[in-house]
């Protein structure tokens, strides 16, 4: 591996050429298919995605282990040496239905230890990314640390499913905050917070869903924890919580 | 007034000349106070835009009547001749929150009849716009009907408040979609509407809110009535339905 200033541009390269097929291929009719269920779907550029994103990191960084979303990578049961974790393409049901709001996200741990995250937003060709070492950047500015905002002070973004059910006690969190929001991608949701647009987002996620947010966001002084306050699990599903210190405090304090 | 072309173009100018101004005054710091609750704000901006179109409509049309948000018009009390219903600031939380995710949106209907709409997404710069007899052009496209979607098929965005107290069965109306969205303004949802990205709409909205969306939906075959299938008063609150055909018939089917 080379430094991480240059790791970072190479990434970035692969990211702007996984966002020109994705937009060539979207126009043609998407092989969609169903995984859980219905409303979890996975489509042919899903995985020819993740197939490209393993092939340029097994050439970059041969001894890595890759776990990725559509099971192209390796099965990973421990964050010892360098991990990657991939989404090819997170907000699918966005992307069949509306061919818009998703993302393709890229993370690099080092035994445990968040390196580089990367969301790009591919509709509007912004990718953010970095990590704890050179700061987080767009294509044309850096990103700071967003306002330490309670959470009546500003929007949360939640799970639609969450919010139903009142898990934790979200829908008198909800009332507390300035308002709701849904938008049906983990990856647009983190962009929320990342930029002070929202200042939290609480769903039930897998690695691939946050691996690169948390980076990200852990850059920017924001905490990814679990809903309870707890340290997530790298490698399995959590209910995340992300968000300023100031709106996981108030969280914390009413989650039940 | 001109023929419909021009005064499409006329309008079209006033909402580039708004935007302006609203991307300059927003770097300044907001006069932000509360109207009903701390969730229903009104801004310097909302209140200086709206008169600014007034202005521009006192010009262009004197004897027209002017309903808007934030008062400066008339107390409209009929739909009789040529009556504007502007929105000077759609989302104005999201602007507040965020400086991004709003609208601003005027239509005129001539005794009754919708005859332009315009919404006009700001940060992205794209106009909506156009009516009956005009079709509905983007600055670059026309709009066509998006596909006839069932709510199965589809994305429904809702209001938080409406889908927390479960109004109308929403909670097994969501379910039976393909997943619920929340953006936090009308402008914004009637637009994802009108592209077919979300396949419905369901809101509790003032006549600002939906006389533009309302002609621009009815000019692509979908529909806008109450939440129970019959038509909205022009000039009062409703909880208001957009939906393709299909949508709406499931919904009927299941609303309480």
């Amino acid at each position: 591996m080379n430094n991480l200033q240059q790791t970072d541009q190479i990434i970035r390269g692969w990211l702007e050429e996984l966002r020109m097929d994705v937009l060539r291929e979207m126009r043609d009719p998407l092989a969609v298919s169903e995984k859980t269920s219905r409303k979890d779907l996975v489509t042919n550029i899903d995985k020819s995605n993740e197939k490209k994103i393993v092939s340029f990191i097994r050439k970059f960084d041969p001894q890595a282990q890759i776990l990725g979303e559509e099971g192209s990578g390796d099965d990973v049961k421990d964050m010892h040496g360098h991990v990657w974790i991939i989404d090819p393409l997170d907000g699918t049901l966005n992307f069949v239905k509306q061919r818009d709001n998703f993302a393709i996200m890229i993370a690099l741990y080092i035994d445990g230890k968040g390196v580089l995250g990367y969301i790009m937003d591919v509709t509007s060709d912004i990718i953010y990314g970095g990590g704890p070492e050179i700061g987080v950047f767009t294509q044309s500015h850096e990103l700071k640390a967003p306002a330490n905002l309670t959470l009546r002070e500003g929007l949360l973004g939640v799970s639609g499913p969450m919010l139903v059910h009142d898990c934790y006690n979200l829908q008198a969190i909800d009332e507390a905050s300035s308002g709701v929001r849904i938008l049906g991608s983990a990856g647009m949701e983190f962009i929320q917070v990342l930029t002070g647009k929202q200042n939290g987002y609480i769903s039930h996620l897998m690695p691939w869903d946050f691996a690169a947010g948390k980076i990200l966001s852990e850059t920017l002084e924001l905490l990814v924890t679990k809903v309870d306050g707890t340290p997530v699990d790298m490698l399995s599903s959590n209910d995340v919580l992300v968000s300023t210190r100031n709106t996981q405090k108030d969280i914390l304090n009413m989650i039940r």
